[in-house]
């Protein structure tokens, strides 16, 4: 029986994005777990294992136990660290769980179909020797190895600060031996003799960052890792993130430091998976959208947060990957894709890389569906492209039940004879909704007239349930069949929430149409790129009229298209220059200057 | 009376090179009183002043005063600085005064000859305007500048990141318009509109930093400073500093990050003084020997400390400023003038462009005397360089009564009928002997025939003390007039000293000549550069053999001509081009591998 006196407090865990609410007290395991997020916990929740570490992000939580202080040095406690099993929560909190101390790993699309091109990367590698210095050949240690390239036939690069810092120590305990990897012009890494060389492709996406490891000498990808982006911390969607910068002196760089610190556990994790070292990691290409690439680099966000919302850089850039703290080799650089507009960045014009559909001869369309959709419409040869606001209800925030796509996330949903069939991944006992499952609903509670054109619920349902002084429910799972002992609902407004994001993506495209003089039949395919767009259920989509309703056959889902792209700009120079003539080609349209566009908006909410 | 139960320790004052000895107990500001080192002190040591902060590098102080509490905050205590009227003595300890706390500054050396060439340096600077963003213009921040540039009738130069981190933002402070300097396709700063461009030049001397400001559309040199190198604290000499950063895990940083942070004061100071933004100031060029340039770059110099000491770099670096820690415009570069050798650094390259030298026609001879010496032999168009441990003797340090350049040292003494008459800086009561005036003493005392050519005292000289268990001494100030009550004296391992010293130079003096196939009185001219050298009586020189003995006419003292060649390549890329000339010109000489060198070194030490 519960006691009445205890307070109730909310406990918002980032980046799995789940909220649940507990009674004072409640230690951070139970929460996570009644919550449906498993924590590693070894010692069952004595405090030994140390294997739940969390990170307090605000809020209260009760103090230090003897346990925690034994387990976290100083320098984790002062950063907020605690281990969940010892924590009580004591006000409403918000909490980081790093990705090690998840018991089951989230779902993230880090596969995708392969494009085919010539093995041509920016840097490569060769073997040099050079005689030890000696009272009859004073050469300075640079000197010496610059005639050393010569010798094998090489022209000299330019040296920087980086690999001179080392160079000294580096080729005395090789024996004046080493291999050195160059990219135009410029010395990125001197490194033991014999060593192989790797390069590192991204996609950071506003939640998810997709990472890749490749042999520069094969161009084979040796490992994929896919992690929440660690920003989310400090706001769910870019605007928020923006507003962070603007209201904390040192936002940009608290941002950029989350980021980079995340890339290097990556780095590190996946080095030691390889057995190689960082250093043997020579360059980078990565894409995100405007927002993350410039949060990336170091560059201002604050104009992009404010109309017209241009970026601060467009052009393709050559960052130096250890001025912004990223650990690889000492010289090696990041080049980041050109960016379209404020918001149509790399991303896009990776996926269009990678898709090919920067080439297609007909009339095709690209969507890359996110908390902002970027929209292409190809058409003789033309490009056009725009982005829809479609918002986080696609990643499971702003719904009530909603969730990432994580174990127990409902991300499918049938309604046959009015009977509610759900599908959850790894068919785990039901704990939330992710955005696929959302996009069933709707469309299923639409098909069985549950819901009408507005969106307003059937009240006579029997499974709609009226709540007293707000709008009713439709209750998707019963307490007794969920995995966390609560029901699973949609609310109403859960539902509105849907057509404002499907809405934006609509009109999108339909502008895009408009602006190219032709008709919605005329699209011969649909192209869906991004997690999301991957797991979606197309039917449901169009049903919902997030896309013009044309033959299934014409829609195809590609995957993280975007992380292809970047792969293909890392393998090959001619890739990268394609990528560059895209972003050149692509005419940007913005949507809210259009004059219709808000009437167009509040048509386009019509289920 | 004093107490002879108290303990005595040694209190070593850094920059400024004076020990003594005080009882235990003593405050510091009576310590340094005693040595004669003025320290600003407006309260008279009761505390509330703050005027007399010093650091302790090492050794035990009392304990923290209330009234330091008060005056200094928590960051300064924990750096270890004090103030030395509240702070007594209860070890040996070493303490470092900053500039600004000594009461007299020491004399430093910024003065010299001035070349004559067009002005030409490697950054300009123009006026640009844009529009501003709008929905019909969503150009990004960096091609509407690139854009503007090119209407500018200028070519677009590369934007790195420390430019494009603040863009956004001042551009749209100043309504779109901006000052710009350009560096060689490289964008170095974006400036206010009408905003004056300014370069850096530096030498960067073991013992004294000498910093410059010109005005880069001028070529005038707006303001001229010198300081102490704070390097001085973890090593007086470039074999000691080294060994620090071999002993040391963090030692090449520790030793860097007080150069820079010395720079950044001054430069903090110019800009005050000047009434400009640090940003303005958009290049450098700096000097100094292989060590102190490799340790501004932040390149390795342990190999410089084992044979066969070469450097790690040679060539001309432009280093990042901003990568350094240097304080100005975001992307300005410091150009580094090219070593030749291990110890005959850029310096010496600055020293032969400023005078001239490299381009003489007849037998010339260039000697830059400082802990390490170098020398060159210019003959028939050829040069040839050496360097010399001729220690530090000439900066006051090995000697028991020597001191730098500061107020109150013997600077110049004559023995005119076996009386002693000695002529202190500025005239003040005499503290102690700098370089100049050992020299003089040596010299002096060898002519009156106090001491024999092997630098043996008379002991029968009313002036020469025996002293029991150890060598004599000479007596060259009783105690009752010295500044500090106690007597000054110049021992026999003093004499010792200026004998390693001398000899030292005047063996790379004779193995040139002889490398050269010349005479010694073939030498048309002996030009004698840097801070001591200006100050030397060039005859006690000659008289003690440093100099072969050539007529004094043929001699000439030019200052720091260092500093004026690195002005050079400042204000013009064609003597910075020379520059590097002039280094690939140069053969080096190893004395040390010379089979006569042991020999004639001893021999050399005859006076």
């Amino acid at each position: 029986m519960p006691n009445l006196n205890k307070k109730r407090f909310i406990v918002d865990m980032q980046p799995v994005g789940r909220r649940i609410e507990i009674e004072s007290g409640t230690n951070l395991l139970e929460a996570a777990r009644s919550a449906g997020v498993g924590l590693v916990s070894i010692c069952g929740g004595e405090g030994w294992c140390a294997n739940c570490l969390i990170r307090l992000v605000s809020g209260q939580l009760s103090r230090v136990s003897l346990m925690e202080e034994a387990e976290l040095d100083a320098a984790a406690l002062a950063k907020g660290y605690r281990l969940a099993c010892q924590a009580e929560v004591l006000s409403d909190v918000k909490i980081e769980i790093p990705p090690a101390s998840l018991s089951t790993p989230q779902r993230l699309q880090v596969e995708g179909d392969e494009l085919k091109f010539e093995l041509e990367p920016a840097v490569s590698a060769f073997e040099v020797a050079c005689p030890a210095p000696s009272l009859d050949d004073l050469r300075s240690d640079s000197t010496r190895l610059a005639q050393a390239i010569l010798d094998a036939g090489h022209a000299v690069p330019e040296f920087e600060m980086g690999v001179l810092s080392d160079l000294s120590q580096r080729m005395r305990k090789s024996g004046w031996k080493a291999r050195l990897a160059v990219r135009a012009g410029l010395l990125a890494a001197v490194l033991p003799p014999k060593s192989r060389i790797y390069g590192l492709a991204a996609d950071i996406g506003t939640t998810k960052l997709a990472v890749y490891l490749l042999d520069l000498e094969s161009g084979e990808t040796v490992e994929k890792m896919g992690v929440m982006n660690p920003q989310i911390a400090y706001g769910e969607d870019v605007i928020s993130r923006i507003a962070y910068t603007r209201e904390h002196a040192d936002g940009r760089k608290t941002l950029q430091a989350a980021l980079i610190g995340s890339f290097n556990e990556i780095i590190a994790r996946m080095c030691a998976g390889q057995g190689i070292a960082a250093e043997q990691i020579v360059e980078g290409v990565f894409v995100g959208n405007t927002a993350m690439h410039h949060l990336f680099a170091g560059l201002p966000v604050e104009q992009l947060g404010l109309s017209p919302c241009v970026p601060a850089v467009s052009q393709a850039l050559d960052v130096h990957a250890a001025g912004v703290g990223l650990k690889i080799a000492p010289e090696a650089r990041i080049h980041l894709l050109p960016n379209i507009a404020g918001y149509v960045g790399a991303d896009h014009v990776a996926m269009l890389l990678a898709t090919g559909l920067w080439q297609r001869k007909g009339i095709v369309l690209g969507v890359d569906i996110g908390t902002n959709t970027e929209i292409s419409l190809i058409s003789n040869g033309k490009i056009i492209s725009c982005s829809a606001a479609s918002g986080p209800a696609f990643e499971g925030a702003h719904i009530r039940n909603g969730m990432r796509a994580a174990a127990g996330a409902i991300e499918k949903v049938k309604i046959v004879d009015g009977e509610v069939h759900i599908f959850t991944i790894e068919n785990e006992r039901p704990v939330g909704i992710c955005g696929s499952g959302i996009l069933d609903i709707v469309a299923e509670m639409r098909k069985a007239g549950i819901i009408n054109e507005k969106g307003a619920m059937l009240a006579s349902h029997p499974l709609v349930r009226a709540v007293s002084g707000t709008l009713p429910e439709f209750i998707l799972v019963r307490a007794e069949n969920s995995g966390h002992d609560k029901e699973i609902t949609l609310t109403r407004k859960d539902v509105n929430e849907i057509q404002l994001a499907k809405s934006a993506i609509r009109v999108g495209i339909d502008i895009l149409i408009e602006q190219a003089g032709v008709q919605a039949e005329d699209v011969e395919e649909i192209i869906i790129a991004g997690a999301f767009g991957s797991y979606i259920n197309v039917a449901s989509a169009v049903q919902i009229g997030m896309f013009p309703r044309l033959p299934v056959e014409r829609f195809h889902q590609v995957g993280n298209a975007a992380g292809i792209g970047a792969r293909a700009a890392l393998l090959s120079l001619s890739q990268r220059k394609l990528a560059g003539e895209i972003a050149e080609r692509v005419r940007y349209i913005e949507l809210t200057s259009h004059p219709d566009f808000q009437a167009r908006f509040l048509k386009g909410m019509y289920l």
